[in-house]
């Protein structure tokens, strides 16, 4: 595997990673207040379509880091909707 | 220009344009208390890796999504930090 590969799947890694800790953080305290709605949707249409556009070019990469961030936006979405809806 | 590559300008026009709402309601309310640092901390290592390696590919659409989304991103974590510093 060559360096530019690496540093793909690094950044993948860690631009798909990074929304554990957010969704963590909204499970635990179950508060979304500053958490945008609208960044949310546009975040979730955006990785499905990320992921359909991994599956056109065949990367494996592409489809992997972005099917598991649209899981881990699409369960802060839902926590957020819930939020909304309570208050 | 064809249907893939079409999609994958859309695609990141909506990850990148996603983040403005966040920085938005994030300047307005100066609240970020439900914003996980460690998230944008790791998004923003993330996007300007995926920047570099846009370079390393010669991928134009890449350089330019990741660029912007690092500034957005750059800027939500600096808000992030005051807000947590005067907490």
């Amino acid at each position: 595997m060559d360096y530019t590969t690496i540093l793909g799947l690094i950044a993948g890694s860690l631009t798909t990673a990074a929304f554990v800790p957010q969704l963590h953080r909204a499970w635990k305290t179950k508060s979304l207040e500053d958490v945008s709605l609208l960044t949310y949707i546009a975040f979730t249409i955006g990785v499905f379509l990320w992921a359909i556009y991994g599956f056109a070019i065949g990367s494996l990469p592409v489809i992997l880091t972005n099917s598991v961030t649209f899981v881990l936006a699409c369960s802060i979405l839902v926590l957020k909707i819930q939020h909304k809806k309570r208050s």
